[in-house]
C-alpha cells in the first residue's frame, strides 16, 4: 500500500453502511465535513431496509440513506466504514476485503485473535481475515498504512487500554486489575429496550455483565492479563469514565508513572494528560480526546487510574476516522479536530 | 350508598388490575400499606400474562402478580382499580359495574360524557355506565361517596383544572386560553418506544400532540371552553408543570385572584398555594399535592397561571386513592400523606 | 468598511474578553481553530482576575487565560469578541470602539435602542453607539459589512424572531403572541447559586421572570408588538426550545406560512425547515442550527410555531462567529461547520 | 434506660436541629408524621440564622424553622436528631448529653472510636462521649436501647458495611477490597458549589477524594482491613450505587454468600436481597431499604458485591429516625414505611 499524502490526493472515496445508528449517524456527520473524504452513500444495515431521513443531520447530508449494497460500496469507494451489528459485519467484512476495499470496521466480530475467543462471542467471524489490525490508534499506528481490515476498539477496552498500557509496558504496576466502568446509555445502542427506557435509567445506575461482558476478553488480550472487569449504566447520553484500581510495583512510584504517560502520549494529539486533576466525561464529551488522569498511594503500593472518552467518538466513530486518516496518511486530527 | 367510616369498619376489600404498569406499581404500593385497604390481589393486564414479580416492591407487596381475573374481582374486592389500557377499561368497567363492584378507574375511557366525542376518543367506551363520575377530588367530594364508577381525571387535565375552574367560576378571567405543558417520560408509560428512548429524550425537550390530544377535549369538557393545549417531554422521570396563560376579566386583580383560591382550596389537603413564588416540581414529586402559583400583569390585563403535580401520584394512582378516601368516608389522605 | 474575502486575507487579529463563561470558553474553541482567525489572546472578564487554565481547552488552545487588558486588545487585535457580564460589556465597549475595534457583544447592554428601555435593563449602556447593528444575523445580513458594534441576541429572542418575524412580515399572523420558553442550565451562566444547584434542577422544571425579563423587551422591539413571554429552566445543560401560540390571519394558510419560511431561510445555512414534524433540541445542541416546525388549525385560527437552538452557539457564540464571518466577507458557516 | 414500647407511651417530644438541609429536611418530613414522634421544633444549624420557611413541607409542617436554642432542645425534648455541620455538632453533642437528651447525631464527628482517627477527621471532636454507639441499624440493635450517642453512619459507609460484614463474618471474603462508589449530587449537601453546579454535573461523572475521604477511615474502623475506597458523582439527585470487589476465600462458594447473607438479613426489614440479579438505586430511591446482590466467580476465586440506598434516608434520615425507634422500643419500621 503506498503511502498517500493530504497533499497529493485530494479525497478518498468512502462508504458508509449501518449510518442510522448512532456510531453511523456520528460517522456520515464525520466524513460529510471531512476535507480528504468523499461521502459516496451512506447505506442501512441491510439491503431491504426502507430508506431512512437523518433529521439531526439536515444541511450537513441531506442524501437518503440508502439499502446495504455491496456492489456499490465495491465499485464506487475505496475505503467502508462498518458501524453493522456485529453478525452483519461478519459477513460483509471478508466479501468487501475480496473486492479490495480498505474496511474499518466499528462492530466487534474481528477484534479477537485468538479463533475459539473469537467464535466464543462472535459465532459467525469464523475466520479471521490476513491483513487485520486492531485499530487502537495510538499503538496502531505502524501497522494502519498497511492495514486491509481496521477491527477498531470497542468502547470499554479503550481507555482502559490506553491507561493501562504504558504502565504494564513499563513493569510499574502487579497484581490484580480491576476495571469499573461507568457508560452513558448511547452506548446501548439505538433500539429501544427496558433497559434503555428513560424512566428505568433516570435517576439510576446499574451494573451488568458481571464476569460475563466481550469487552474484558478484548481488554485481557491486549494486555496478556486477568482484568475484572464490570460495566455500569449511568444517566448521561455519551460517555464511558473508567476507573481503574492496580498495584504498584516495587520500583515505581508518582515520577515514574507520569514519566511512561509523557512518553507514550506526550505527541499524541488525542490522548490528554490530566496528572492527578482527575478528569471528567463533561471534557470529552463531544470529542476525541481520551484524558487521562491518576492518583498515587506510594506508602500503600496502590494506583487508581481514571481514564475518559466520549463512546461515540473516541469509543467509535471518531477512532475510526482517526484510524483512516493515519491509514491513508492524511493529518490524524483531519475532520476531528473542528 | 351508606356512607361509612374510618371508625366503623376497618378495612375495604380491593383488588388492583393492571399492577405491573407505573401507575399500577403506585396504586400497589400505595394500597399494600393504606390502614383502611385490605388488597386482595394485584394483577396484571390480561388474563393470559404470565406472572411477575415486581422488584421495586419487595418487603411492601411480595404477593405474586396474577393474571387478570374478573370472577376473582367480583367474588373477593369491594372496590377495583384498573390501571389499564383504555381498551381493556372499556371491556372490563360495564362487566364488573354490572357485579356490583366499585371501580376507580385511571384509563381516559369513561371521562367524556358527550357520547360523540368519547368514541372518537376512546371508541371501545360506546356507553357511558349509570352512576360515572369524573374524579377531580377537589370538585368531585360532593358525588363521590354515591358514585359506581370513578373515572380519575387524566394527568394533564388535572393541574390544568385545578388551577383555572376557581377562576373561571369567579368571573376573573376570559379570553384565549394556552396551556404549555411540560411533562416527565413517565407519563408516556412503561413501554419502550423510539419516543421513551433515554438517549433521544435525555438533554432535549420536545412538543407532541398539538392540536390532536385527547386530554385537550378532556379539559374542554371541564371548563366548558376552547384550549389551546401543546404537551411536552421533558428529561425528567416524574412531573408535570403546566404554565397557563389567560386574559384578567376588566374587574379582576391580584386580590380577587387570590381570594378565590383561598376560597376554592383553603381546605384542601392536597392543593397548595403558593401565590406569587412559583412552584417547582421538585417540591410535588413523590407526593399528592398539586401546587399552584401565579402571576398577575394588572395593567396588561394578562394572568400566568403555574400548576404542578406528579403525574403518578396527583395524576393517576394518588389522586385514585384520595377519590377511594372520599368514596368510603375515611380521611381524604389515608395512606397518601405519609 | 471595505469588504473583504476569504481569498484576500487570510486571518483576522482576533481576541476573547471574558473567556472563563461557558460563553467564553465556546468562542475560544471555535475561534482558535476557526480558518481565517488568528486569535490573540483569551482574556478574563477584569483586570485584576488571575489568570486560570481551561481544563476543557486542553490541545486546543493551551494558552494561559490573561486579565482583561484593553490596550493589548487594541493594539493587537482587528476585531473582539466580548463574553463580559453587560455592565463590563457597558464599560468596554465605548473604549474599543473609539480605538477603531470591531466589536461583537454577547452581552445584553447595547441590544435595545430606546434609550429608555435600555438604560431600564442596562443602567451602564448610556449612550448607544454609532454603527451599532442588532445581529440577528439572518436579518442583520446587509448591515453587518459595515458594522462597527454587533449587539449579538440574547438566547431565548433568537429563536423567536427567527420564527415569527417571516410571518409577521407577511402579515400571516395577529392577535396575542405567546412565547413559551424551555431553557437548559447553561443560559443561567458558571457561577453556582441556588437555582442552578444540581439538586435543585434534576427532576424540576421551574418557570422565572415572567413579565420582566429583559429578553422580553428585546422580542417586543424587533417585532414591534406586545409578546408574553416565559422562560423555563429544564434539566438539561444546553439547549433552548419556544412554543410560540399565536392566531392566523383570516387569509392565511398551512400553504402560505411554509411558503413565508422558505423565502426567508431556503437560501439560509444554519435555518432548518421541519415543516410538521416539530423539531428537538437534541438534533441542534452542538450545532449552531436553528430549526423551526410549526403546526396550523386553520379552522380555528390558531398557530403554534416551535423553534429551538444551543444557547451557547446560535444563542450566544456561534451567532457571533456568524456575525463575524459575515462581516467580514467570509463564508458564513467557516468555523461553525465542521 | 428502661426500654418502652410503642403501647405503653404515645409520643416521645424530638427536636431537630439544622432542618434546613437536605438531610435536615428529610428529617422534618419523616418526623412531622411519625405515629410516635411529637416534633417539637425544627431548627437551623446556628442560633444565628433568620428564620426560613421550608416551601417543599408545606402542609407537613408549617411552623417556621427557628433559630439553633440548646435550652429549649433541653427543656422541651426527650430526643435530639442533628443535621447539623460536623463541627457544629461537635459543639452541641457534649452539652446536650450533659443535660439528659439522647443524640442522634447525622454528622461524623463521632464515628470514629481512636481519638487520633477522629481529631485527624474531625478535629473538633476531641473527646468521645460515653455511650456512644455506632448506629449501623442492623448490627446496632442490641446496643441502641441503651445508646446515649448515636452516631449514625456516613452515606457511602452504610451500603459497604452492610454488604461486607456478613461475608467478612463468616470469613467468606480475603485479599483487597475495592469500593467503587457512585452517588448522587445531593450527597453533597445543599451549599451551591462549583463542583455541584448544574452544567458541572450533568452529563458527566467524576471521582474525588481518592486515597483521602474520610469515609475510607469509618469503613476501615467498621470491618477491621484496609479498604480502596473511591467515591465518584454521577448526575442524579437521591442514591448511592457501590460496587464491591473482593475475593473469595478457599472454601468459600456461591452457596455460602447467600446463607451468610440470609443469616444477618433474613428478618431485617430493610435489607434486601436480590441474589444475582444485581440491585439498581432506581428501586431504592425514596425508600430506607438498602438492596444487596452478587455475583461469584467461583473458578476465578472473585466476588463481586453491589449494594445501594438512598443517601438521604438509609444513609441518613431514614437510618436515624429507624435507630431512633429500635432505641426507644417501637416498631423499627415506624414512620418509615409508608
Amino acid at each position: 500500500m503506498p503511502m498517500v499524502t493530504g497533499v497529493t490526493r485530494e479525497r478518498v472515496s468512502v462508504g458508509v453502511a449501518g449510518a442510522t445508528g448512532y456510531a453511523g449517524q456520528e460517522l456520515v456527520r464525520l466524513l460529510a465535513r471531512h476535507p480528504h473524504v468523499r461521502l459516496v452513500a451512506a447505506m442501512a444495515s441491510s439491503a431491504g431496509s426502507p430508506q431512512r431521513p437523518l433529521p439531526a443531520l439536515a444541511r450537513v447530508w441531506d442524501d437518503d440513506v440508502v439499502p446495504l449494497d455491496l456492489a456499490r460500496l465495491s465499485s464506487e469507494t475505496e475505503a467502508v466504514f462498518l458501524a453493522l451489528p456485529e453478525d452483519a459485519s461478519a459477513d460483509v467484512v471478508p466479501a468487501l476485503l475480496e473486492r479490495g476495499r480498505r474496511v474499518f470496521d466499528l462492530s466487534g466480530a474481528y477484534r479477537l485473535r485468538d479463533n475459539e475467543q473469537r467464535t466464543h462471542w462472535y459465532p459467525k467471524a469464523s475466520t479471521l481475515p490476513d491483513g487485520s489490525v486492531y485499530g487502537l490508534t495510538e499503538t496502531a499506528r505502524p501497522a494502519l498504512p498497511s492495514a486491509r481490515l481496521v477491527a477498531c476498539p470497542g468502547c470499554y477496552p479503550t481507555p482502559a487500554l490506553l491507561a493501562l498500557q504504558p504502565l504494564r509496558a513499563a513493569g510499574l504496576v502487579r497484581g490484580d486489575t480491576v476495571i469499573d466502568a461507568k457508560s452513558g446509555i448511547s452506548g446501548a445502542g439505538k433500539t429501544p429496550t427496558e433497559r434503555t427506557h428513560f424512566s428505568e435509567c433516570h435517576g439510576s445506575v446499574s451494573a451488568y455483565g458481571v464476569f460475563a461482558h466481550r469487552h474484558g476478553a478484548e481488554i485481557e488480550q491486549e494486555l496478556g492479563c486477568r482484568v475484572t472487569f464490570v460495566p455500569h449504566l449511568v444517566p448521561l447520553d455519551r460517555g464511558i469514565l473508567e476507573t481503574i484500581y492496580v498495584g504498584l510495583a516495587p520500583h515505581a512510584d508518582a515520577t515514574a508513572i507520569a514519566a511512561a504517560y509523557e512518553r507514550a502520549y506526550g505527541a499524541a494529539p488525542f490522548v490528554r494528560l490530566t496528572g492527578d486533576a482527575l478528569p471528567t466525561i463533561r471534557h470529552v464529551a463531544g470529542t476525541n480526546f481520551c484524558d487521562i488522569g491518576w492518583k498515587v498511594d506510594e506508602a500503600g503500593g496502590r494506583l487508581v487510574l481514571v481514564a475518559c472518552i466520549d463512546n461515540l467518538l473516541k469509543g467509535a466513530a471518531g477512532q475510526a476516522v482517526q484510524n483512516f486518516n493515519v491509514a491513508f496518511g492524511f493529518d490524524e486530527r483531519a475532520g476531528l479536530w473542528a
